[in-house]
C-alpha cells in the first residue's frame, strides 16, 4: 500500500500542513510548511489558505487530508476563526477529490507520541524520530505532519478511530434557483 | 450605476441567497432561493455550497457579495457550524473575484425593516414590498435578499456601514514549502 496523505493543522494566521507518503506501514516524510495568511481581509485570508491547499495538493497529489477538529476555545472569536479556517481547507480538498478525516487534538497526540496531553515540544520531538528527520520541524509544520501520521496510524487499523467527513464522489449539489 | 449584488444568509443546513441589480437607487430583483446541503459529511456539505455560490455568481454576475456576520449562538456547536458554511461561501465568492461585504443582522433589519430587532416574517413583508415581489420570498431566500438589500442601501451611502472583508485584487498567497 502506498498513500499520500496531507496533515492540515488550520489557524487563522498560521495553518500548517505535513505531507506522508505511507510505504507499506512505512510513513516516509515528502514535505512540511506553514500556510501564512497576512493581514489582510477574512476573505483574503480564507482565499490564501484554499490557494496554498490547492497548490500542494497539485504538486505532492495526495489521496487523502487528514485535519484537526476545532477546538473550542472559551474565546468564542477565536473558534469561530478557527472554524472559518479549517472550512477552507476543507473545501479546497473536496473540491480537488481528495478524501477529507477529522481527528481531535487528543487523537492526535495520542497516536504520535502515545499521551493525549502530550506537549507541543514532545509532538515536534517525536514527528522528528518518526520521519527520521535531521532537525525539528517548526511548531505548525510538526503538528501538520503528526495529524498525517496519526491518519497514517490509525487509518490502517480502524476507520472508527477517524471521523471521515467525506467521500467527493457521492458529492451532488442541491440548489434551487428560482426565478421571479 | 448598475450593479448586481448577491446576498447570502449561511447555514449548515439551509444557505439563503438573493441577487438584486441596482438600477441607480432602485433594487431590482434578479433571484433568490436556498441551497439544501443534504445529509452528507461536512465536506460534502461545505463543497456543495461551495459549488451553489459558484453556479450562481457565474449565472448572474455580480460583482459584490453581502453576507451576514457570524451569530454567536450560546451552542458552540452551532457557532462553529455557521462559520464553516460561512467561509465556504466567502472563498467561493472571493476565487470569482467578488468583493465580499459583512452585515450584522442588525444592520440587516435595521436596512430593510428600519428596526434592528425587527422579526423574521417583517423581514419577508418588508423585501416583497421594496422588490415588488407577487408573495412573501421563503424565509431563508427573504433573508438572503436582505442581505443584498442591505448592501445597496448603506453601500450607497458610505461603506462604513459595512465591513468589506474583501479586495479580491490585492490578494497574493503567502505559502512557505519547505521539502527535506
Amino acid at each position: 500500500m502506498s498513500e499520500i496523505v496531507i496533515g492540515v493543522d488550520p489557524g487563522s494566521r498560521f495553518t500548517g500542513y505535513g505531507i506522508v507518503r505511507l510505504d507499506g506501514s512505512e510513513p516516509v516524510y515528502l514535505g512540511s510548511g506553514c500556510i501564512r495568511t497576512g493581514n489582510g481581509s477574512l476573505a483574503s485570508k480564507l482565499k490564501i489558505i484554499y490557494d496554498g491547499i490547492t497548490t500542494l495538493v497539485e504538486q505532492f497529489k495526495p489521496v487523502s487530508m487528514a485535519i484537526e477538529e476545532t477546538f473550542l476555545s472559551k474565546n468564542v472569536q477565536s473558534t469561530v476563526k478557527l472554524s472559518e479556517a479549517r472550512a477552507s481547507a476543507i473545501v479546497a480538498g473536496a473540491n480537488l477529490g481528495l478524501a477529507v478525516f477529522e481527528y481531535t487534538p487528543m487523537q492526535i497526540k495520542q497516536a504520535v507520541v502515545g499521551y493525549g496531553w502530550a506537549e507541543k515540544t514532545q509532538v515536534q520531538y517525536m514527528v522528528k524520530n518518526i520521519l527520521h528527520l535531521k532537525g525539528e520541524p517548526q511548531s505548525d509544520a510538526a503538528d501538520g505532519l503528526a495529524c498525517a501520521l496519526c491518519h497514517c496510524f490509525t487509518h490502517q487499523s480502524t476507520v472508527a478511530m477517524g471521523k471521515e467527513v467525506a467521500n467527493t464522489s457521492s458529492i451532488h449539489g442541491r440548489l434551487q434557483n428560482k426565478i421571479k
